[in-house]
């Protein structure tokens, strides 16, 4: 099959039509109209076997994950999606996986109100390159700058799920079916939280998605906004299924820190507007969770009850590279 | 080094401002204005280590090639650049190679007119994808569909350059050396036709780039315009250095039929704006040559001095599946 019957047969059927796309998939190029008085905002990000996902996950899945990671990043700057482009590599073209993985991103382009306008199949090692693009009001992006002191750091959802959701695939563990599936379910099928950081952005200073870990992202923003922050490990959003999971409670603690891939939100939000942000998250049904405070030092301080944790307590390889974050 | 300290380091340094880009290199997205009541023209190409370029490839050569067949595909659409998103895979972090990709990358963004807003940094078998986005003006842009019977095919500029020079890397030939190197530039340097391009865009009716080869583009003109086309073999522009490369003429003129990546574009335009097309053609010095007609009969039918090629003259494996091209 040649590229151009394999994009025909598989990605160009049954697109969603929209005003705003003025020519999809099957030129040069796509033409598209971005909504008038909107800026344009665009994240790419790839995903490869073997790196960031194992190499035999079933195609959907694939899909399901790399979509919603991509996604994310439109969330994360509270814009709207509207179309994305697809880079597939793949080392051979297998009829069923193709056609399970086009099902499957079609089902999920619609659920997540993105369009795909374009794309290149490649022969290579297996990899998929995804350019998401949205739109945004001017003034209404959520930067990673921007954050001041006395902010409240907010998390959306529950962390560390995502990494027991994987652990759980790489090494079999004693847990109940119903929590092996959502654990796994949050590994597979990020939820971009798109309506709550649209609904946010009025009221928040900044946000990033956590893809890295909070750590490590919480840094990013903090090293954007040349400030620090002082983060309570106990209050870290732990969902029913990630407690049940493991005994171990600095296992759990670590990947809600550095796990990654929740693509949860971290946001920073002033305390006047922090009841009505509450009130919002609650509204759609998602937790928004206190988590600490934006200090003026440039430096992220973890508690515990308050207290600093000892350097000691802190695990190697963990995140203690990161307590220092800019200078 | 961490991804965030590699795409510091190498990329987010040296940029160029415009007053497009909102937000550039270093959040979850970029926040990017399109010119008002323009359009946006999207494109994304993948070179894979391997299947597009040779593993051992210079990295500054990697970079000017990747990036010239990218942005091609805006000339394809008579846009003119604005901005781009890279996601690069690499097998590991190798300062220097970072160094001399990022410096000629740089480079040539500059020399094309097109700001690097984004990317994405993986490790895996190297590969690229390059999201290159242009605008348009309603109504100008050229596309595959539209061609009329009776419009002259022009393609810009040789054929088959970049062919030789491929082979002159896979095996080594009796050529002199200054052709060689011309060559070998035609391979890792494409140059797109943005200028040509949006002078001809209100005169042609569509347009495609030659990345597959003269043969399979044209194909894939008159599948989208749903006609058909003879194509004069002795008309095909062959530059003095091709010629110098080989005595045997069926090979040059497969590799100007076929070879693909020239990254010329093929053209259909009316008799009546030919003349005038060749006249702007000239005040660029960009030869564009008259190569053939579109006919109705949806078939491609190869002409030598007038006469049609005889099916066993066309070499197999070449382009005899491609005579026949939509039912």
């Amino acid at each position: 099959m040649s590229e151009f019957e394999l994009i025909q047969r598989y990605f160009a059927r049954n697109q969603p039509t929209s005003s705003a796309v003025t020519l999809g998939i099957g030129d040069d190029a796509a033409i598209l109209q971005l909504p008038v008085g909107e800026l344009l905002v665009v994240s790419v990000d790839t995903m490869v076997a073997g790196t960031h996902f194992l190499a035999d996950t079933p195609a959907e899945l694939i899909a399901q994950r790399a979509l919603g990671a991509a996604v994310s990043d439109l969330a994360a700057m509270a814009a709207r999606p509207l179309w994305y482009t697809l880079a597939l590599t793949l080392p051979d073209v297998s009829e069923s996986w193709l056609e399970a993985f086009a099902v499957a991103l079609a089902q999920r382009s619609a659920e997540l109100g993105i369009i795909l306008v374009g794309g290149d199949t490649t022969r290579g090692p297996l990899s998929l390159t995804l350019t998401v693009q949205g739109s945004v009001q001017p003034g209404l992006a959520l930067q990673r700058k921007g954050a001041q002191v006395g902010d409240i750091i907010a998390v959306t959802g529950t962390l560390g799920d995502s990494r027991a959701g994987l652990e759980s695939l790489l090494h079999p563990q004693k847990a109940t079916m119903a929590d092996l599936d959502w654990l796994r379910q949050r590994f597979y099928r990020p939820e971009p939280r798109l309506q709550l950081a649209q609904q946010l952005a009025p009221l928040a200073h900044c946000a990033i998605d956590i893809s890295d870990g909070l750590m490590a992202d919480l840094g990013h923003l903090l090293q954007a906004s040349q400030l620090g922050a002082e983060l309570e490990l106990t209050a870290l959003p732990l969902s029913p299924a990630l407690k049940n999971f493991s005994q171990d409670q600095q296992r759990l603690r670590d990947w809600a820190l550095s796990g990654g891939e929740d693509f949860e939100l971290c946001l920073t939000i002033p305390a006047a507007n922090w009841a009505q942000a509450q009130a919002l998250a609650a509204s759609l049904a998602i937790p928004l969770t206190d988590v600490g405070r934006i200090i003026a030092a440039p430096t992220l301080c973890l508690l515990d009850e308050g207290q600093p944790v000892p350097l000691s307590q802190v695990r190697q390889g963990g995140y203690d590279h990161f307590r220092r974050i800019h200078d």
